[in-house]
């Protein structure tokens, strides 16, 4: 009987050596390591290696189950970073107008900040010796990484090992430029346009122009990761160009939110993936929502980075909420004004997925990132949506465009128009009615996103890549790709055959003249 | 206790109506009823009102299992099909010459015969009162249909029910046209041209021409359903336009075979969803396929339209098998001449999947039909291609440049030149380690294609369509989803701009001269 069972475990254990792969995970700070470390994880309970390489110092990365974790040593602290974001967030707060051009000048605040951590962290990985060493020894089977950090697709490069990246809304749209995915700019708004897939004609060239100029925007972001990549890699060489040789594309969104547009087969939709099921509440949660009676709750969070306002803002939000039959569950941890009202539970941090799972949830004020936008959309709860920075704004956009929610700006924002927004999408049905079939939509779905991710990510492992699903545009200059070469040669021989044709036609004229002249003459 | 069965009874009904739909299907005849027919039954047998409307006569289409079939009366017979058929093969193979222009003919000569039958349909169908206001009172959820026979697509349109379009290579590829799918003609090749995603310049001006002239050939072939749609619906409409309204798209393809292209989010891949798991064989088969010993045996079927060769051909064919030591199995019920090798066996049908699945199975000679070719690459044998019209060339071409099969020309086959191709295929070790590697590519994947095909089927008919899937690009006309009038417009603010900084700098340059001037003077 033992020995039966130890041939079991012994079957056991090869079928699992067989199936199971080593992974090199490079993820990227904040949101971005949310949204990976679901699948991270998952891979390692599967029965694969995986090894998670982050620096020593983060906003909220840190040793995840199942894998194991390498640091490397940064010039920075976590004090430091949570300082720079805040010095961001202060801008945001403090500006006195939504103008695009305020906008674009705290974007590239922000992105020049974004640009020295990726420089400081290449540098302590990159140039780290014995790290790289064992990294190499390691003998991956395959990377998974974030574009949004450059460092890993570096690494990767370096280690020649296949490449997966997580990607949602990036800046300067590398998944779609490096993946030679078509864009129409005629109803595929470019990121940071907060444009609909219907466009008015100015709306159409401004996109245009963007997408003329999106090579450019992701040479400038990427400008400084070029020159480690081209130094590290002994070659010049660019982000795009690297990131070109991806396997695969892991996208975060989903078509009950994103505006439909064509893909390349090499991108996986995996949107709503860190939605996990809810969670019962806490039997003081449970109390205080269900305390609301008839009437419900609205959750307010404005995302893992913000949960402080400045008082005068805060002061239009508690306002607000006096006026609501509704109870507030709000994550904040500013200054409380003393007359604070009765029916808002200021905290900490919130069971937000689970409170939106909860029946008598009525709104959810958000800021719009993708993962409060997914557990929303998820659990069919109308929005009120206070977009602060990043691809937010867009994200808000598409929610508004299909009924579920209502936008307010955080730089004009009053207790008034909270208030206009909170009644509108609680008590006009049709918010609640259009949610619901988003949500019924966004969920009847053949496979789950996580195990769709997992799924693929094991693919690239099992057979060493994806080459079977990249295009041979990879193979063409920009000139062949645009056939622009082919449009001038066709174009030349039509005009050839015109040219001959009315000097063919003007010979047979002259020649009926001549002789008719001939016979007139006779 | 009675009572605890009939609530479960009861509620198990429930359940089933409220996840039942109610859906048309309205098949193509031959090879495409046999892609089809797997997805309805299964949809019938899920517990789906399935109800099947077909011609009194045709090829192949009869009733199915779990399903209602409904035929409607037709002013031909099954022999004219067959007769119109064979004419076509006849022309096929009495041709002297594999030109593009003989082949060009040829698809003129067969699309005639088509179109002439699918008036015949359509008259018989659409104009049948009765029958049409029976499909009315059905009130269906959705239509399935394939657009090689726009009957369906007609109808769908009339009756006003969400349509799936059922789709493999179609002639004037109106399925990527319809559904507004970026195709870049630089790396992506046009149906019936033979190119690879690698084409030569000449190839691409080729590939670009024929891009340009698609609009073209679908108005073309699908002249008379056209003028028969726009009488029928009483309004002037196309084929096209109709089908641009389509809720989803089921093609029959697969990136293990198919070239890497761009995809529309409306599109699922279902390609091998045919290919089904193989039976054991027939007793006096796996004596005569286990009889080969180590050489194994050859499957050779021409698709299930083609049983017999001229007794030239056939000859050619015989006298190439005498010099192999492999055992043949062929589907022939053409002239045999007397002195045939012994070590082929002849039979009027065969089980081409059972076969294939044989460890013993060496090679496939094949006319590269999808179905038979699907089958050939999931059980990984080698291929000898002989296409004879249709898609069958592209086919071909997608599995030689992935090095698995070799290709010959019907209209000049020798038994050299098949001995040595398929020798090549069997003993060259290459076209089988690669074959594998492509079937293994072909066989992992999250979800079989069946499975996937009745999924989004039923997500139509549960949703009343899937209009979270369809881009925009369908409310632009032609210059604005090209950006024409953007790129014309972002052209003349360029020119205006350069126009007056030349002016700026013109008259800056003048006012200095004449200062300078002014200057000397005094």
């Amino acid at each position: 009987m033992a020995g039966v069972r130890c041939f079991i475990l012994l079957y056991l254990l090869c079928l699992g050596s067989v199936q199971a792969g080593k992974l090199l995970v490079i993820p990227a700070d904040g949101s971005h390591w949310t949204g990976m470390k679901p699948l991270v994880e998952e891979l390692g309970r599967r029965g694969n290696q995986v090894v998670v390489v982050i620096p020593e110092a983060s906003l909220s990365m840190g040793p995840s189950e199942h894998t194991t974790t390498l640091k490397y040593p940064v010039p920075y602290t976590k004090a430091q970073i949570q300082e720079g974001l805040s010095g961001g967030l202060d801008k945001v707060f403090s500006m006195d107008t939504s103008s695009d051009l305020a906008k674009l000048q705290i974007f590239f605040i922000s992105m020049d900040v974004l640009k020295d951590f990726t420089v400081k962290n290449a540098e302590g990985l990159l140039f780290h010796k014995d790290l790289m060493a064992k990294l190499k020894d390691l003998d991956f089977d395959a990377i998974l990484t974030d574009p949004f950090e450059p460092l890993g697709a570096i690494v990767g490069e370096f280690l020649q090992v296949p490449a997966i990246y997580m990607q949602v809304n990036h800046p300067c749209g590398v998944d779609f430029l490096a993946s030679q995915c078509p864009s129409p700019p005629s109803y595929t708004p470019q990121r940071f346009t907060r444009f609909t897939d219907r466009m008015s004609f100015w709306e159409r060239s401004v996109n245009m122009a963007r997408t003329l100029l999106q090579p450019t925007a992701c040479k400038l972001l990427f400008s400084r990761a070029d020159e480690i990549a081209s130094r590290f890699l002994q070659r010049e060489t660019s982000m795009v160009e690297i990131m070109s040789r991806a396997e695969l594309w892991l996208v975060r969104a989903d078509f009950a939110f994103e505006f439909p547009r064509p893909l390349m087969p090499n991108m996986v939709l995996i949107g709503g993936m860190s939605a996990h099921k809810p969670k019962p509440l806490t039997q003081d949660l449970e109390e205080f929502v269900n305390g609301s009676g008839d009437h419900g709750f609205v959750v307010f969070t404005l995302g893992s980075m913000v949960s402080e306002l400045p008082e005068a803002k805060a002061r239009e939000f508690f306002e607000a909420f006096r006026q609501i039959p509704q109870r507030v569950l709000w994550r904040y941890t500013g200054v409380v004004p003393k007359d604070a009202p009765k029916n808002v539970k200021l905290m900490k941090w919130l069971p937000q997925n689970d409170l939106l799972a909860h029946p008598k949830a009525k709104a959810f004020i958000t800021h719009g990132g993708t993962h409060g936008l997914y557990e929303g959309l998820c659990n069919g709860v109308p929005m009120v949506m206070i977009p602060l920075f990043g691809d937010q704004g867009d994200n808000v956009q598409r929610m508004v465009v299909r009924g579920v929610a209502e936008s307010l700006n955080i730089f004009d924002i009053t207790s008034e128009k909270l208030l206009g927004a909170l009644r509108k999408v609680i008590n006009d049905k049709s918010y609640k009615e259009k949610m619901m079939k988003l949500s019924a939509i966004h969920k009847d779905r053949p496979v789950e996103p996580l195990d769709l991710a997992v799924f693929w990510t094991e693919f690239v492992m099992r057979h060493k890549g994806a080459q079977h699903l990249r295009p041979a545009a990879h193979d063409l200059n920009w000139v062949q790709y645009h056939s622009l070469d082919v449009i001038g040669f066709l174009f030349l021989v039509l005009v050839t055959f015109i040219c001959v044709m009315l000097k063919t036609c003007q010979f047979c004229f002259r020649r009926c003249c001549r002789s008719s002249n001939k016979k007139k003459k006779e």
